[in-house]
């Protein structure tokens, strides 16, 4: 990105002069690391401005026609999920056990309920990959083969999970899913929204031609760039499975290192999850004072989901699951985390903890 | 930019630790920018992925609770703003002259048809700053004030006056203002929608409490240090006016050079435009072999818009100016536009003219 951006070439890719056709070659790089990622036909790929812009424009596309429809979606699903399905359409709940998973038999209840209540099947399903609170790994592959199976098309929030998992979607066979760049080592601002093969919906923002008149606006090319590169490189041979790894035991320890400490438990499915998040309950503790004493420690730790994080409500996930809401915290590492960033967490959380349990009485 | 991807602190600016609050310091660094340059606070100043994203914003935040209403819209209007309007509501036409000028007769006269045909005052008025065409600068001051006396809200898509002429939004009293970075010399895929102190509107991608509730999504950092950057540089004390008589005596000499050429003419007002665009239609001879044939001597040109250059469409702005909407180029120059690049243009035009009319003839 520093390299493109320092390069100067701002042309737009939909035009035939050759700073034009420089520009349409960057971006379409960009579009094949990103399809090479996820196992999907570059023009499968509609580029977005995030995640968030992905699933509201999915659930735009599929609901613009059927305005008010059900659609089954879990609580925990993320908050962008949730509130693009209530706005366009009637949410059906589907159930969670209490690692927030989404099981195909609580999918198939959800569906014999909109039949019973709303004398149809759903406009749309939703199922995360895995849940961006705390990671745990959804039934992705049995609820869609189910929703398939009942003609429902199905949205999967892979933003969790892509880039940490390996994800085959053209195998997979869902209808869209919804990708973002910054939650795999790109920059934040960019994301995708992949469609089955010859699907078409109506697009969110109108007014232009770009992306084969899926998504209107001048493409953010220095973004595209940077997600691009992020998913060539993590669609290398090998790759994913070297970064999980490593993943997979940096937050191992940082567990450890977490469930010494007295009243700290685990919330999610810490044998089935991403590699790269593990959340914590904390006993008698609010989530902010716990984070501003790890960043004296310069270790920088998450409460509730990024995009619920300027609202002061617990979080929806959590009490979806039964935990306690307001007391979590959310641990993640990257490619760029090392040992020491480990011991530096591993060095200051029991002393946090304790000096807050203490000022508390 | 490139020094800030170069950093690569990544960190989501909604959280309190060190490294979220370097984030956030830096996007509103560059949201001061951006208020700067047009004349608000930055409170007013929502970012987006760039203008198409504004004014689809803008369009349905003010529609979503008026659906099908009645949309005031000139056909010179950027394709973005006629499609939102036309998705979300019901266009009245306003009409426009031989130059694409909106003027406030127009516009009143455009209200009274309101009225009769709908029973009621448009939910919106459409009047952009100048023309992204033909550079012609609208009567956007008069227009607004007529709005305003008809408590009718007003849109202005600034998106080509932004950065060229000087705006001063908060006089203006518009009620959504869009501003779009690589129309000013940032970078492509951000801008910004600007509303009136107090307004709230419903925000068009929700599931996030960034940008004060308004506008979901992990924020751009990347894109918005851009966008403040050219901002910042373009709201300092005489900038606007230096660029401006520099890119008036480019393109002024760009039109000299042009209609040296037999059976070249202006389109749009010549005498009363933004600076840094004019706009020719060249006699017998279609817009895309011109474009090439300039390509081939180093001279990057457009035909039509560029958010329809995909498409094959003539262009609706030329068409309702009355003239050929199919034999247009736009001749646009830029702060680094040098008088080598002017030279290259007048050195190579007559020749491609030429080449092409012998070919046909």
């Amino acid at each position: 990105m520093a390299a493109w951006a320092d390069l100067g070439v701002t042309a737009d890719p939909g035009r035939v002069h050759t700073e034009g056709r420089m520009v349409r070659a960057t971006l379409e790089d960009a579009r094949d690391g990103v399809a090479a990622l996820v196992g999907v036909r570059p023009r499968q790929v509609v580029l977005t401005s995030g995640g968030t812009e992905a699933v509201n424009s999915a659930v735009w596309g599929v609901l613009v026609g059927d305005p008010g429809a059900p659609v089954a979606c879990a609580a925990v699903e993320h908050s962008s999920v949730r509130a693009a399905s209530a706005r366009h359409g009637t949410i059906v709940e589907v159930g969670v056990d209490g690692h927030g998973r989404i099981t195909a038999d609580a999918v198939g209840e959800a569906l014999e309920r909109c039949s019973a209540v709303h004398g149809r099947t759903p406009a749309l399903v939703h199922c995360q990959a895995a849940n961006h609170e705390v990671g745990t790994l959804q039934d992705v592959v049995d609820v869609v083969t189910c929703c398939r199976a009942a003609g429902v098309p199905v949205h999967v929030d892979a933003a969790a999970a892509a880039g940490h998992v390996p994800l085959d979607l053209e195998s997979l066979g869902a209808d869209l899913v919804s990708v973002s760049s910054h939650k795999l080592g790109g920059p934040a601002g960019v994301g995708a929204l992949i469609l089955r093969r010859g699907l078409r919906i109506e697009p969110l923002l109108v007014g232009g031609e770009q992306e084969r008149g899926r998504r209107a606006g001048l493409e953010d090319v220095t973004g595209a760039v940077g997600f691009g590169a992020a998913a060539e490189a993590l669609a290398r041979t090998g790759r994913i499975g070297s970064e999980s790894a490593a993943a997979l035991a940096a937050t191992g320890r940082l567990l450890e290192a977490a469930l010494d400490v007295d009243g700290v438990v685990p919330y999610g499915d810490v044998a089935s999850r991403v590699p790269h998040i593990v959340c914590l309950g904390v006993t008698g503790i609010e989530a902010e004072p716990v984070v501003l004493g790890l960043d004296q420690a310069g270790v920088a730790v998450h409460s509730g989901s990024s995009c619920s994080s300027e609202s002061l409500e617990p979080s929806p996930v959590l009490q979806a699951m039964g935990v306690d809401g307001e007391r979590s915290l959310r641990l993640s590492v990257g490619w760029s985390t090392t040992d020491a960033d480990i011991d530096a967490f591993g060095g200051a959380f029991g002393g946090v903890v304790a000096r807050l349990r203490s000022l508390r009485g």
